[in-house]
C-alpha cells in the first residue's frame, strides 16, 4: 500500500515535478526500503487520477538520480536514498567546475545522443497483451515457417489498405516490408545507386542514411538545410548540373535538424524530379510524431506520377528493437527491391511483423501515438525553453514541430566535438555536429535528441551544457588576448 | 472425450499408420463430426504411450487427405470424411494416367520442393511458454529498445560459450548476429568479395548463396560435388589456377545433394586454403541434423590458423519465420561484418533474438532437436526406400546421413524440368537440378526435400514421380523409334 501522496493541481510546479518529490522524500525517509517495489506507472496513474507521461517523467527522474532502479514494465524498485553517499548528486556535480570533476568520469547520466523514444513509455503490458494474442491466434504456425521476402501478408495487406485510404499509395504502388527503414535505404542503394550514380541528400543528414550510399560507392551530393528543410535553390541548381539518379530527402522534423518542409516547398521539389527525371526517397518515419500544428501531405502524396518512393517504420513511435519498416512506391520498383531484398535475407522476422500488426490493428498503436504525442510535446517545450535559457548569446537552434531532434549552432570559435569530453565528464553527452555532415563539416553544430528524457532531465542537461559552452567562449576569449601577434 | 483406439505394436504394419487408419475410420464412421477437435499431439501421445513424432505422422495424413485441418499447437478439426466428394483421393489420382487428369490442376498435394521442418512438428506449446518467460522477464525492455549490430548480447554470450566449449571458435574468435545465413552470405559477400574477386562454390548449390555472390558481381567457378561432397582434385586445381579469394562449403548435407564431407576431406581442404591463401566460408546449417552415423568435426573446428568462418543458424531446427543466425570468425574479420551489418540493417530484431535464447537455455531446443533427429530419421529412410523401390532403372540418388535433402539423376534423355509440369498436374512437386547450378546444368537432375514430409506422404509422392519419370522413359523410346533417321 502506497503511503499517502500530496499533489496541488493549483501549483505551478509540474505534476510529475510534485509526484518526483512526493516519492523522492518517501524514499529519504525510509518509508520505502531499498528492493521495495514502486507501484506500475499504469497502476499509480490510476489511483492518483493521472497521466501516465506524469508518473513516467516522475520515475526517470527519480531513476536518473539513482533512488530507483528497474523499469516501468515489472515494476521499479527503491534502489537508495539520496541520503546516501552512492547517490549521483546532481546538485554537488553543477557546483563543482568542470577541471575540478573527478579523474574517473561519472557515468552519462543524461544522454542527448540517440533519437530514439524512451524504453519507459514504452506501452509493455499493451505488447504483453498483442503478443499473447499472436503466439495463441489461429497464424503461429504460419507466423513461424518460412515467409515471403515482399513481408507477412496480413501486415502487407494492412499497411496498404491504410496508405490507399490515406492517401499515401496509387492503385499503381505496391508495398515491401524491410528490416526496418535502415534496410530500405540499403535495398534503394543496391537497387539504383549501385553503378556510381549520384545521390542529392540533405547535409547535414542522418549518418546511417549517408553511410549506405557513401559504402554502396554513390557519388552524393550534400545540400544544405534551412530553417525549411532542404534550400529549393541549390537543390535547383544541382538538379540541372549534376544529374542525379536519386534525391533522398525527409519532409517531417528531418534528422539532424528537426526541419519541415513547407507545403509549397514539397510541391516545388515535385515539380522539379518531374522535370529532370529524378527518382525521390521521401523518408517519413518521424511522420507520425507531429506534435505542433497540423500534419502536411507527404511528397508522396502530392504526387501522382510515380516520382516517389516513401519510406516508413513503427520504430519511432514504440520498440525499436523489433525490426519493421516498408516502403511504399509504384509496383515495378517494389518487385526489384523484393528481389534484393530476398538475397540481402530472404524475410522479415515474422513474429515481429505479426505482432507489429496486432499491435496496429488492435487500436493500441494509436492510443501509444497519443501518449507518445503528449510526451514529445512536453519534452519539445522544455527543450526550446532551456535553450532560450541556458545558451549562450549567439547560438542559434532551430524550433523542430515534431520528431525528436533539434540542431544548436554554437558561436564561432567554438567547436562541439572539442567541448563533448568536458560535458561527459559531468554526465551529459550529445552528438557533434560531424557525425552528420556529408561535405560540409560544421564543427560548431550539435544535435539534440530530446524525445527520450523526460523535462527535468532536458532541463538539467542543458543547463548544464549552457554553462560548458559559456566557459569555452570565455577560455576562447581570454586566450585570443594572450596570443596578439608579436609587434615584429 | 477420444473414442478407443486399437494399436498393435507387434504389428508389421507401422504405429502411425495404425494410428491414421484409426482415426480415419472414426471420422469416415462420423464419430468425429465435422469441426470436432482432435487432441493436441502432446496429449494424445500421452494418453496412448506413444512417441510425439507418431502422432504428428497420423495427422499429417490425414491433413493431406483433407480430412483435417488447422494446426497441431491449436488443434486439428475434422474437415469431412474420406467418403465426402470434397476429399482428395489419392486412389483415383494414382489410378488414372497424367493425360486424363482434369483439365484444371489439382492444388499440389505434395511438396518436395522446400528445404525446410514441417510446421506440424513445431513445438508450439514450447515456444509459446518461451514467448511469455520473455515478454514477462526482466530484459523487456531492452529488447524492445534499439539493439546492437553485433547481437542481442545475452544470446551472443551463449552462443560464444558455446562454441568455444563444442571447440568451433577460438580464443581470438569473435561472432555476429545475422538475420539468417542468408544475410550472413550477403554481409561476407560485401566485406570479402564485392570488388569482382573469385569465389569456388560447389556446383549444384543452394540457389540463395549462389545469387548473393553473382549479384554482388563476384567471379563465380564452380566445383563437383560428388557422393562425398566437393572433389578434392577439381578444388586443388581450382586454387592453384583460379587465385579465388573465397571457397564456400558445406560439409554437413549439402542442399541440394545432402553429401557430407568425410574428415579426411576436411582435412585436406583445410590444408589447402592454408597453402593458398583463402578463406573458407563453412555453411554448417544443416550440421545439427546428423540422422545417421556420428558427427563430424567441422572445418572451423580443426582450423587453428583462422581461415575458417562458420555459419549457424536455429532455421532448421524450428521456426525459420524468426529470422537469427551467426557467424564465428575470427575478431578483425567479425568487426567488418558487423559494421557492414549496421549499414545494411542496424542489426537482427531482437525479440527473435531473446525468445530463441530462452528456448535454448532452457533446453528446449535440444528436447525439440531429439524430436527432429527421430523425424528425420523416418524420413529420410521412407525417401531411400521409396527411391529404391519407385526410381526407374538406371536413376541415381544420393544417401544422404542428414539434412533435408537428397538428389536424384533421371536416366539419360530425361529432363527434370519438363516432367515438372506432369508431376504438378497430379499434385506433387520438387525442384528441378537447374535451379541449383552454378555453370554445370544438369537437366536430368532434381532435389528432393524429404524433412517436411510424413513418410507415407514421401512414398506416395516418390511413387507418383517414379510413375511419371517411367512414363517419361517410354515416351522417349516410342519416340526415338519414329524419329530413325531417313536412309537417304
Amino acid at each position: 500500500m502506497l503511503p499517502p501522496i500530496h499533489l496541488d493541481p493549483q501549483s505551478s510546479e509540474p505534476l510529475y515535478r510534485q509526484l518526483y518529490r512526493n516519492l523522492r522524500d518517501l524514499i529519504d525517509s525510509g518509508q520505502f526500503d531499498k528492493g521495495a517495489r514502486l507501484p506500475a506507472t499504469r497502476e499509480l496513474a490510476g489511483q492518483l487520477g493521472l497521466n501516465r507521461t506524469t508518473i513516467s517523467a516522475a520515475y526517470e527522474l527519480l531513476e536518473s538520480e539513482g533512488l530507483i532502479t528497474g523499469h516501468v514494465g515489472r515494476g521499479s524498485f527503491v534502489a537508495g536514498s539520496s541520503n546516501s553517499s552512492s547517490a549521483f548528486e546532481w546538485r554537488d556535480i553543477l557546483k563543482e567546475p568542470p577541471s575540478s570533476a573527478p579523474a574517473t568520469s561519472p557515468a552519462v547520466r543524461i544522454s542527448f545522443a540517440t533519437s530514439r523514444p524512451s524504453e519507459l513509455l514504452f506501452p509493455l503490458e499493451d505488447f504483453r497483451a498483442t503478443c499473447e494474442e499472436v503466439i495463441h491466434g489461429a497464424d503461429a504456425h504460419t507466423i513461424l515457417q518460412l515467409g515471403s521476402p515482399s513481408g507477412y501478408a496480413p501486415l502487407r495487406r494492412y499497411l496498404i489498405d491504410k496508405s490507399r485510404t490515406e492517401g499515401v499509395a496509387e492503385e499503381a504502388d505496391d508495398i515491401v516490408i524491410t528490416s526496418g527503414v535502415q534496410q530500405a535505404f540499403d535495398l534503394l542503394q543496391r537497387t539504383l545507386a549501385a553503378d556510381g550514380e549520384t545521390v542529392l541528400i540533405e547535409d547535414p543528414v542522418y549518418s546511417g542514411l549517408r553511410n549506405v550510399f557513401q559504402r554502396g560507392g554513390a557519388r552524393m551530393v550534400g545540400l544544405p538545410v534551412g530553417p525549411h528543410g532542404l534550400e529549393l535553390g541549390a537543390l535547383e541548381r544541382a538538379m540541372a548540373k549534376e544529374r542525379p539518379r536519386l534525391l533522398v530527402v525527409t519532409s517531417n522534423f528531418q534528422n539532424p535538424t528537426g526541419a519541415t518542409l513547407p507545403l509549397a516547398s514539397r510541391k516545388a521539389i515535385l515539380a522539379m524530379a518531374q522535370r529532370f527525371g529524378v527518382i525521390i526517397i521521401e523518408n517519413d518515419i518521424y511522420g507520425p510524431l507531429c506534435y505542433e500544428g497540423d500534419p502536411i501531405a507527404t511528397i508522396k502524396q502530392l504526387d501522382d506520377s510515380g516520382h516517389t518512393v516513401l519510406l516508413r517504420s513503427f520504430s519511432k513511435l514504440a520498440f525499436p528493437g523489433l525490426r519493421v519498416g516498408w516502403a511504399i512506391a509504384p509496383r515495378a520498383l517494389i518487385e526489384k527491391l523484393t528481389e534484393a531484398k530476398q538475397i540481402s535475407d530472404l524475410h522479415t522476422d515474422q513474429l515481429s511483423q505479426a505482432v507489429l500488426l496486432r499491435f496496429a490493428e488492435s487500436g493500441r498503436l494509436e492510443n501509444h501515438r497519443t501518449l507518445m504525442l503528449t510526451a514529445g510535446r512536453e519534452r519539445l517545450r522544455a527543450t526550446l525553453a532551456a535553450c532560450e535559457k541556458y545558451l549562450p548569446e549567439g547560438a542559434a537552434y532551430t524550433r523542430p514541430r515534431g520528431g525528436m531532434n533539434l540542431w544548436i549552432r554554437l558561436p564561432q570559435p567554438l567547436d562541439a566535438g572539442e567541448l563533448l569530453a568536458r560535458a561527459e565528464r559531468v554526465g551529459v553527452t550529445y552528438l557533434p555536429g560531424r557525425y552528420f555532415a556529408v561535405t560540409n563539416m560544421e564543427a560548431s553544430a550539435l544535435r539534440i535528441s530530446f524525445a527520450g528524457l523526460a523535462p527535468d532531465l532536458i532541463k538539467t542537461g542543458l543547463s548544464v551544457l549552457g554553462r560548458i559552452f559559456q566557459e569555452g567562449l570565455e577560455r576562447t576569449r581570454s586566450q585570443s588576448r594572450l596570443e596578439v601577434p608579436a609587434m615584429v
